[in-house]
This record gives structure tokens, sequence and C-alpha cells, in this order.
């Protein structure tokens, strides 16, 4: 039975934050006067000696006292006296737990916020060494038009900036102090809750005590914001992946983040980015499991919200660990150009730009869509690439056709010419690059 | 393989979109001189009457097109001839798709966010008449503390809030113009985005192309904040099916909203609260298609996405059946005040307010509530309630007791008295209620 | 890089049958000739070693040497010499790693098919003694026909008798010997697969060596079968969370497994029950988790795969600690008789009965439905129960009714009359019973 | 309400199973004597004009009469006035639903079995035709080792040969007959539900009628089986989207199955793969949804069950056109044999065959290993394959190297020697084909 009800083998990581809101409930019953100063100043002091004791690893955590919260009162109790016991008044272990994983989540929200914002960083950084570096820009994995590596790069750029957005909105969610909801009801005892905020860091006060000890949602939108966060990273790792397979070549990973093999040194397993990509179905199954965990709750605690934490440890300690080996890693991946580039020349990836060439000539869309067919098909009869066609040639299809259409073939004129805002001209990605770097 | 890859069998209802969205096209196109204003005029013209073709019915949607987007221009062009091909100038299925589907997003979410205010309005409409009324709190399902009415149901008023908040704040992300982003590189047509974005009313322009036509973020959002407000819903549910049985019997449903038996005419099922209750996992499920879905694809368009719709449409219709049904509903629910307050006086259940009572008087929290345990399973014993000990009696078990103790036994006492922030109090829920009104 | 990539922060626990595989592999190698028969011995006592040095907890787990497998070679290496080297001859980490699990999963799934069976027992054990203890049945959670409550429970031991079944054809796919398919192509080393299989105590040999290596499917099997066992055993929660109540009165819990509160010394809360529904929730997100975790991963092993353990190791204990619990405490609870008798005597739940002997009488169904109802309202309006109304009060409804109605209307008697296959009937549970303690 | 509680948009597709069920019980209830046979004969015979009038389109199905049970039932008494009445003596929605639901996936999955058998064959009469189509084997999607391309389509043919096993032991829990179990405690009428599930084709009868009402087993392993399934098909959906870029280039898709750009003719989209892999997705969140549904449901019946429909009809649709489409397609893939073969022999593949030949001249193997990764540099900076290298030059780095090394070096080499059991090696592959044909 104590084994099967603890939480204390998984909830220990709360400790910290568990005693630095006993520091400030017992600080605000002090000055409230609903216990005296000195048995407020006794607690603190206690408090302060278990919480380095836990911090230099000499404390034990004791599996019959259930939890981190019983562990700590406990040592208290033993440490102070009976008056160890007075901690607990006008709280309950209902918004205690409820107040501990508030302060885990905010913590572990601006750390996802500060390495989505190193990662970005690097992103851009790799992105602007890469402003000139052609490659193919691919739809269902085929080749379709050339664009500039930076381009791509400012893509995954871009997914960051909403994941850090809903990262931040979450937190002002999960920024509402619950402490002092007591069990459900709130208590008689003339607490001041604005005060127990201020001193932990609280912008606001939760509103009702009923929902502020079974709300989750912080919770939820925590493990849903990263399974869209992993998501991004998953797309990235399944590039990473693709890229650096023998038959694509454009990247070659730093030997110290492939696993070889010490039969095929010329072997690079691309290992982080499949686990990255791995750790992503994670994110999703912690997220399904609180969701089913919280259907269907009737008002308002209830002890199936213990179980919210392995979820919530689980997917915070897999987004810090993606990011901060993406952040390390990312930087010494080195693209190869050449074959980059060479993906780009075939292909006749550059033949949406003969299409715009006939539509700015006033050819209806569908129509200049068919000759550019016909162009396209007649070079891979004459196993021709598009520029090396003559000028008569080219003309014997649309009359239309004039000596201005040559720089539209190359993928350095298709790209150059892709002007229009987001497009992948040199000169939009400067700007959108600028842009990221400013924000 | 027509059958297996259309998508007008479930993308029909994007038509209304797609087509707002092309006049809009068309309508830049011709300010920019890519097409002539003739083409223009005649195009949107054209598209005009497709629409109200398809809003009559008479519009016939053929699986030989695949999808929602060629059936319109198959039309249009049938319509007015080979100018209707100019029309997918300088656009690509992959920027229009994402386009439509932002499009049709902006209004579900919308929706979403008035259903959910009006039934917060109907929640705080019900707790105004319930702020007198007393129910037994329950914690693990158990009777904990006796609490208002009124103050249980703005538990979901504030879940609801946050649910509100989310869904704006999912909006800002969804209104954004990804029309422009053509295949994946943008274009070399002189095209105008942020003209479009005013025409359909985006707030934003799409930044990255590549990004653009590939992200789904908007419509994981969607999924994922419905399902926090269905698990909202559920729980809301789950109380109904509660509060209706003959066990508890705080609730009579109105007949129109719950199935009888003929047989049994004094039976009344649940079935609305029940269906909410399983809907909530529906769009659990269609969360977790989307994110195994997105996972791991790389840049950037790929027909992986048109399966998106699905989920995101099941969805859609469920969060707004569920809002709207509890909307009717929920006004017509009869409280049978008597069969509450009868249990919320059973079950000494004004236990902590002896113990806080206790604490008050200088006893350590701990050893109140041990004194506290004592009286009760005296009263258990002598089968008696808290309020029926005499002063003597209360005294053997604590010399703190007074005459005082008394107006903290009854329901009534225990709730005036728990007056601190966000607590039970008629007080502080008239202060919680008129907070809500006004937000 | 080595913190990202290692597993041997949790994988630890697949020691033992790490080194009992790598004992059968040097035995076949010696066997074989592949390696001399000195070398094999030698490795196989050296191994041995290892195993107690595990068990007793001296053997050092070193991160840096990344999962289990490396971590039991680099130690034989260091107690053997060279030779400890030779042992990896004709075998890969991959066909290893699914060596392993598969050990792992034989034997957790014989233990989940031993626990399931013992609960079942209990199951049956109890409801023996429960042939004559009358309760409601509820559909809806609304009382509809009264029922006996080994019937009840008897329920739950078929639900459980198809989990066995399932984990025991798992187990089938389950018991294939990957060993021998070596990396991903098989060895041109002249290595006996099928003695290697006899003496791990595999029924078969994978039967390509691509497919084995990749494959997971056993692991999904047990997480698939798991997650439905679980959804049995929150459904029994649930029950028992309900019947707990107060409202419902039905059981209470021992002591032991429940947690009380010092204040309120009444008060059960029904903690197991409620983490038992919780913890079903789990076992979906890592069904959830391996699912998307295995979607697109090209042929054979890609590194992925390693992510497979968490959602695996953290479900099998789960399903072995749930079922544990309830083994213990099932048997302790003890049941209200009177309560349930006297909810089942309420509610005109024996309407059922009367339409149906109306029915036998050839009154057709709907109309005797009809009658029926009209009965049940005349007795809700006048206030009594139905075996109250006289027999001319009866016929006034419908001629067809005479004296031998009577015997319907109690719950005895309308259970002693459900006698159809697999009803109520005290005859008809009795065999259901007997069938059930002898399969 | 009507529109929110009513399932007939959606259940139509059970009509002829309620038919078929209608027919039995009214069939048995005739014999039986509890209706005369001339009702019986009445009752079928209007079924079955409903029957055809479903089948030809002509049934109007009313959405006010809320499922398709009630519209069957209430257009049979019109039919045959109040007759119609007495089908539904001893029987309730309850157990009617559960039937339907039980014949419907009865259907479904012997139509799954089916498909997977056929495409299974197909996928070995293409494997037969490449049992010397010389392949890269990947790890990592790294080039490992070279394989036979039957030998990498058998791996597949092996996941769909588990798959087939699991629906036809899910077949046997779903053929057992709930009929007769009522609402949920059977009934007082003297019924025959063996002889009902004779009619029906039944092989069992439910042994236990609360269980049976409420039991959706059947349905979820249904959905799990699919799960998996499509899990299969997603893997080698990804490999079809990879083969068929220009940078592996192994293989053509048939221009009937590939969405082609009219811009870009030599451009071939994988849609039909891109789909498959998409709505295994689709298939975990079915999965998903009807787990978190059922979860903590009391017994017996509720109406939350109403909603497992969706996700199963939606599974069944997406499992048989997943099928269906790679039957048709598959065998019309062109495999590029110059391309494959071209990727096989750079890499160095054959590495391990060096490190295998110098174990089974007795060197440890993780000595073996090192050697031949020592070669493979020298090759790697020499820009030589390993064949290229003299004995002379290869006795350099190990005595033991003599002029047999030869044979394993070349793919075809490798390919023959790995003739363990499961191995690529032509005779073992030939074996593995005959052996599947066979089975």
């Amino acid at each position: 039975m104590e084994r099967f009800t603890q939480s204390v083998s998984f909830d220990g990581r709360l400790a910290k934050y568990d005693i630095r809101g006993s520091i400030a409930h017992a600080s605000m019953l002090g000055r409230q006067g609903i216990i005296s100063s000195t048995d407020s100043r006794k607690i603190i002091a206690g408090l302060k000696e278990i919480a380095s004791e836990i911090e230099s690893g000499k404390f034990k955590f004791r599996l019959e006292l259930e939890d981190v919260h019983m562990n700590i009162e406990a040592a208290l109790i033993k440490k102070i006296g009976p008056t160890g016991g007075r901690l607990h008044t006008a709280r309950s272990r209902n918004d205690q737990v409820a107040l501990d994983l508030r302060l885990y989540l905010k913590d572990e929200g601006s750390t996802a916020m500060a390495l989505i914002a190193r990662f970005q960083q690097i992103l851009l950084r790799v992105a602007s060494k890469h402003t000139k570096t052609i490659m193919p820009g691919y739809t269902h994995l085929q080749r379709a038009q050339p664009v500039l590596l930076a381009h791509h790069l400012l893509a995954y750029a871009e997914m960051l900036g909403r994941d850090r957005e809903r990262f931040q909105e979450a937190l002002k969610r999960t920024d509402v102090l619950p402490l002092g909801s007591c069990a459900l009801a709130g208590t008689s005892l003339p607490i001041d809750r604005a005060y127990a905020a201020r001193l932990l860091g609280f912008k606001q006060v939760s509103k009702n005590s009923m929902d502020s000890v079974s709300d989750r949602d912080f919770a939820l939108e925590f493990l849903s914001n990263s399974a869209m966060l992993m998501t991004h990273l998953s797309r990235l790792a399944e590039e990473i992946v693709l890229w650096c397979t023998e038959e694509f070549g454009f990247i070659t990973l730093p030997d110290a983040y492939a696993t070889g093999s010490s039969i095929m040194p010329q072997k690079k397993n691309p290992d982080v980015a499949e686990l990255v990509r791995a750790k992503a179905a994670r994110t999703y199954g912690n997220l399904m499991t609180l969701l089913a965990l919280t259907k269907a709750l009737p008002l308002a605690y209830n002890r199936d919200l213990q179980e919210d934490k392995p979820p919530v440890f689980d997917t915070a300690d897999t987004v810090s660990a993606s990011l901060s080996i993406l952040i390390s890693m990312f930087p010494k991946i080195k693209f190869n150009k050449k074959r980059m580039y060479a993906a780009a020349v075939g292909s006749y990836s550059t033949a949406t730009d003969i299409a715009e060439y006939l539509a700015a000539k006033g050819v209806p869309f569908r129509e200049a869509h068919e000759i550019t067919g016909k162009i396209v098909l007649h070079c891979i009869e004459a196993k021709k690439p598009l520029d090396a066609l003559s000028l008569s040639e080219l003309k014997t299809f649309s009359k239309k056709i004039a000596k201005d259409i040559y720089p539209c073939l190359s993928p350095e004129g298709s790209i150059k010419h892709r002007t229009s805002a987001g497009g992948t001209s040199p000169k939009e990605v400067a700007r959108q690059l600028k842009n990221s770097l400013q924000s």
C-alpha cells in the first residue's frame, strides 16, 4: 500500500519548491499573527537547514512518509519540535502540491524559453553564413525549386518563434498562486494571499479555491506546447537524418555527435537526430496521459492528480535535453555546398520560373504551365538542361519567349527573382534574417 | 486511386473560404497588373456565381477533380473560359489550402470563443441564483467541507475563462496570411501580399514561405485548446451524471434533455452529459492524430498534410455541439437544495472548522487536528452531530474551546467564516461573481 | 552527448536478460567451434560472476559506456582479458537488445497473466460469498434493474479472462528468438540459432533478419493489452470510488487501504482506486508513445528504437503494481448489503418485470411497455411501491394481470426469473461462477 | 437535443447488420413461442422488405428517430402494424447495438485479413522476381550491408503475417453473441440464445449479461490491431517516399499512382505513400479516443458508448483503403536495379565481411573489428574500393588474410555467405520465400 500510494520516489525534485513555498507561508503566518513571529522564524530557519541538507545530498527521503511534503514536515518537526506542526496551519496538501508544481513549471517554462531562444540564435547564425548556399527546396521530398539554405533554416527559426510565444503565454497562466485555497474551500484564518504571492514572485492570486486545487491546465499547456516544439525538432531531426545519408550527402555530422562503427570508420550514424525524433513521440504520450487522467474528474481534488508528475517531469527533461543537444551539435554540422548545389541544378527545378516568365508576358497561367511542361519534356528526351536550349528552340514552344528568359533558368536566377515577401530571394532572405535577429 | 487521394468528400466545407481567398487573390492580381483588370473582374464575378451555386446547393462537387480547389477552378474555367486559368497565377495549392484552413479556423476559433463566453454567462447567472445554496464540497468524491453551489459553479467559469484566453491567443497565430508563399519559395511575379491580407482581414503576412506552406501549428493549437476545453466540460458532465443519480439526487434534469424509458417514467438518463463526457475523448484522439501526422515531416509541403482536415473538422463540430447543448440545457437544470443541504449537514463536514478554531486560539495545527479527530470520533460513537455536544463535553477535549465555537459547527457558520480570497464565504463568492460578470 | 544518447540510466533492468542471452550465445559459439570451448567456458564463467555482482549491487554501471550491453562487455573484458572480445562474434547490439527486450517481456507477460489469474480468483471468491446479495444494476448510472452482486463481480472476471487470453496470445509472438539476425543481414559464421533458442527457452526462431532487428510489435502488443487491462481496472476503480461515497454507501474500505484525515476520522479516501484509475491513463500515453515512435521508420534498425524502453518499463510496473494492490485490497472490502438492498428496492426497478410479464401473456412488447409506464406513474403519484398495489388496482391497467404477477415485483422475484443464459438469476449466476472457477 | 444525441447520421452503415440480427431474433422468438409463429413470419417479411429498401436507397433515415435501430423498428411498425412492436420483446437497445457492432466488425476483421493476405501475396510475388536484386541494407538510414531486395520485402511479409494473426485472434473474441443480455440483467422470457447464435453464425454466446452490454474490447482490439498494421504500412510508405526521391532513385512509381505537376512532367509525387503514412496517425488517434472514452465507465451500459462508432468506422475505412491502394499500386512499381546495385557497391558495405572472415580465422571479434576499421580507413584515404587492395596490402593489416578473402569483398559474395537462418543469402531467402508462400 505504502509503495503504491507514495510519490516520494519521483516528487523529490519538488523539494526546493516545497521549501520555498513553506518559507513564504510561514512568513505570512507570522506577519498575520496566525502564528507567533518567534515560531515563524524558527520554522523558516528549520526549513533552510533542511534545504541545505537536501542540496548537499544528506537528506534521506523516506518512502513511508509518502511524499515530499510529509518528508519535509516530519524533518522539520524532528528538528524544531511541535512548533513545526504549526507550519501546516491554513494550508492543505492540495494547495501545497499545486503551488509546488506551479513553481516548478514556472522554472521549466522559463528554461524552455531560454533554450528555444538560444537555438533560434544558432539557426540564425548558421543561416547568416549560408545566404548564398543554394539547395533544392522539396515538396513531397521531390526536388521542386531551388532555395537558399538560409531560407530553409529560417523556416525553423519561425517555428521556434511560435513555440517561444506559446510558452510565454502559458507562463502567464502558470504564474498564479494557489496557496491559501487550502483543502478546497479556503480558510477562516486571516491569511494574506497577496503577500504570499509577492514573496514567491507570483503575479496573480487564484480566484476560486475549488478550481485552484484541481486545476492542471498549466501542466497540460506545458505538455501541449512541448509536444508542438518537439514536433518541430523532429522535423529538423528527420532532415538531418536524410541529409547525412550517402544518397543526399548534404551534411557531414561532427564526429562527436555521431556514433560510428569500429568496423566501418566512414559510417556516421545520426543517433542524436534519431533520438530527438523519437523523443517527440514521448511528449505526445505524456500529453495523452494527462488529458485522459484529468478527463471527467469531479471537483475538487482527487488523488488521480498525483499521477500528473511523471508525465510533466519526463517532458520537461525531454525538452531541455533535446534543445541542449541541438544547441551544441547544430553549429558543428558541415554543409556540403557542392552536393547541395549539384542537386539544385539537376531536376529541371527552374521550370516554374519559365511558367512565371510566360505569365508575366500575359500567357494565362494554366497555359503557361502546359507550355513549360512541353519544354521540360523536350529537354528530358534530348537529355539537356533547360539553359542549354537555344532561343530558337525555345521560341518553337512560345513566341513570347525572348532572350531575357535565360537569367531565369539557372538556380541563381530563379532564386534571385523570387522577391515576394517571405520568398527565397537573397534580398528577401536578408530582410527576414535581419528582422529575426532583431526580434 | 482517385478515391484514395481525393479530399473533396470532406473538404467541401472549405468552399466558401476558398472562394473568398480566390476573390482577394484575383483582385490583388488585377490591381498589380499581373492580370488585366477586365480579367480580374470576370474572375471575381464568376467566383461569386459559383459561391451562390454552392450556397443554394446547386453546385456538384466531382470526386475526379480531387479537391475543393480544383472543383471550383474547373467550374470557373467552364463558366468564363480560359481566363479562369489566370486565377492560379502566383499561387499554388500549397498556399491556397493553408489559406483556406486558416480562414476556417479563424471562424471556428471565434465561434468557440463566443460559445464559451455564453456558457460562462449562463454559469454565472445560475450561480447568482445560488449564492445561498449550501452543498458538500468534495475531495476524493468524499464530502469534505460545506461550500456554496455558487462557489462550485464559479470554478467552472474560471476554467472556461482560461479556455477563452487560449483560443484568443491561438487566433493571433492563426491570423496570418500564407497566400503568396506559392509552392514553397515565393514567386517572381510582383504580388502584393499585404494588400491581399487587408482584403481578407488578416493582421499579419507570414514571414517565411517554406514554413508557411507546411505550418499546421495553428491547427494543433486549435485541437489542443479544444481538448482542454472538452476536459473541463467532461468534468462538469461527470458531475451532472453523478448529481442526477438517485444516490446524490442533487439535480433534476429537464425532461427534454434526458432520455427516459417508456417503461420507467421516473428514470431520466443523463445522455447529454454522457455524450459530452465521451466527446472529450474524441478531441484527444484528434489531437493525437495531428501530432503523429506532422511528426518528422521534412520541409516543405507533404501530402500527409491533406489528412489534417478530418481531425480539425471533427473537433470543431464536437466543440460547438457540446457547448451549444450545455448552453441550452444547463439553465433548465433544477437544483434540489434540500438534498444538497442535507448532504452538507451530515458527515461532520465542519470538523476542519474546529481545527481552525483551535489553531486561531494558538494550538499548533497538527495538535488541533488530533483534538478534532477525537471529538469527531466521540460524536460518531455517540451518534451525535458536532453541534449537539455541550460546552463541557467539548472542554474535555481542549480547554481552549469556548462558547464562540458553536457558530463554526453548522454548515452556514463554516461557510461564513471561509473569508480568505477565493474561499467559499458568501461575501467572497459575491465578490468573485461580481468580478466574473464584469470581465 | 554521452548523457543524451546513453540508455544505461534506464536499461539496467535488462542486465540479467542480457547476461542470460550472452551465456547462451557463448555456449552456442563454443559448440559450433566459432570460438574455442575453453574461451566459451571462460566467457560464461566471467558472465556469471558479473551477474552475481549485479545482483548483489556491487556492479557499477558507467554512463560513459552508454548502455547495459557495453557495460557488461567491458566488465567481461576487464575480468577475463581479450577473450571477452570474442563474445560479440556473430552478434550485433541490434539483435542483442531485441533479445533482451523479448526475454524481459516474456517474464513481464507471464507475471501479468499470473496476477490477472489471481485477481480473477479473488473476484470469484468474493462473488461466491455474494450469490444472494442484491444490489441495483445501473445503466447511465441510474438504477435500472436489481442484480446480484455476484453477477456484477463476474462481469469483471469475464473482462480479466479476455485480458489473460490476449497476454497469452501476445506471448506466442514474443517467444521468438531474434539473436543471430546480427546487425540486419545475418552472418556468414556457422551459428546455430535453433540451439540458442533451445538454451533460452524460445519456441521459435525469427524468420527474417531485417524484420527481426526492427520489429517491436511484441512491445506494442504488451502496451496495448496493458491499456485494455487497465481500462477494466479503471472501471472497477471508478465503482469503488462511487460505492464508498456516503451517497452510495455500498462498501467500506479497509482502513489500511484508505487514507484518512487526522481531522475527520470518519473519512476514508479511496486513494488506491483513484490511483489505479489514473494509472490507466499512463498506459494509454505509453502506447501512444510507442506507436508514434515506430511510425514511418524505414528498415532496419534505427536509434529511435532505444526509446522503446521507458514506456515499456513504465507500463510493466504500472500493470503489476495495480493488479497487486487490488489483489490485496479487494478481499478486505466490506460490502454493506443493507444499503445495497435498500437501493435495489426503491426506484421501481422491477418495472421491466411487469412488462415482461405482460409480454409473456401475449401483449405486444411496445404496448406492455406503455402499460407498465402508466402503472409506475400511478405509483409515483400515489407514493407507493409497485407491490403495494392491489390486484384490482393492477387490473385497471391491464386485464391480463393476475395474482401471479406479485412474485415479479420484488427484487428477489425479479432476479429469480432472469434465467436467460448469462442473466442474473441465482441459478444462472451459480452456473457462471462454477464455469469460471473451472476455467 | 435531437441533433446532439442522434447517431443515425453515422450508424446507418449498421442497418444491414441490425436487420440480420432482428430477423434472427424474431425467428428465435417465434420458435420459442414467445411470439406466435405468424407474428414471427410477418416481422421477418417486413424486415426483409426494409432491407431491400435500404439497399436500393429508397429508405429514408429520419434524424428525429435517433438511431438506426429506432428507424428500422418504426418503419416495421408502419409496415406491418402493432405486431412490429413485438420484435423488441426480450431485447434492449443495449444488447442490440452490441450485436450490430460485433456483426460489423466480424465482417471488417475478415475483410482486413483477406486484404492483408492479398498484399502479402503481392509482396511475395514481387520478392520472387528480385531474388538476385542487390541493394544496400540500411541501419540509421546509413548503408550498412548489402542485402537482397527479396529479403527486404520479405521483412514486410513477416510483419503482415503477424497482423493477420492478430486480427484472427481478435475475431475469436468478436465472434460472441451478446443478444439476450437485454438491458443488462438478462430476461425472464424463455429465450434460446444458442439458437440465435447459430442463426447468426456466432461461435459463442456471451457469458455475463452485464459485461456483455458494456464490453467494447472487441472494438479496441480492432483499433489496436489496425494501428499496428498501419504502422507497418507507414514504414513501407516511408521507404517508397525515400526510394523515389532523385537522391535514392531506387524505384519509379507508376504514373497512375503518382501525381505529377503539369509544369514539371518529370516530377512524380508519391502521394499515395504519403497519405498511407499520414493515415497511420489517424488510426492512432482513433485508438486513443476509444481508450479514453471507455476509461472509468461504471457498469453497465453508458451512453458514452454510442461514440464508439465514429473511430471504429473511420479506422475500418482507413485500413481497407490503404491496403487496397497498396495492393493495386505495389506490383506496378519499377525497381531500378542498377541504382540499387550501385548504392550497394560503394560505401565499403562489405567491411563486416572482412571482420567475420578474420573471426572465422580465430581473431577475437573486437580485434577483427579494429583491423577491418584500419583497412577501410586505408581505402578511404587511397580512394579505392576494398576489392582493389592487393593481397600483400591486405596482409600488412593481418597475417591471417589469404586469397580466399576476395569472394567476401563484393556485394554478391557478402550476400552469398550470410547463410544463417533468416539471413540474406540467396539460399536462405529462397527458403523464406518458399515457406511464406506455403503459409
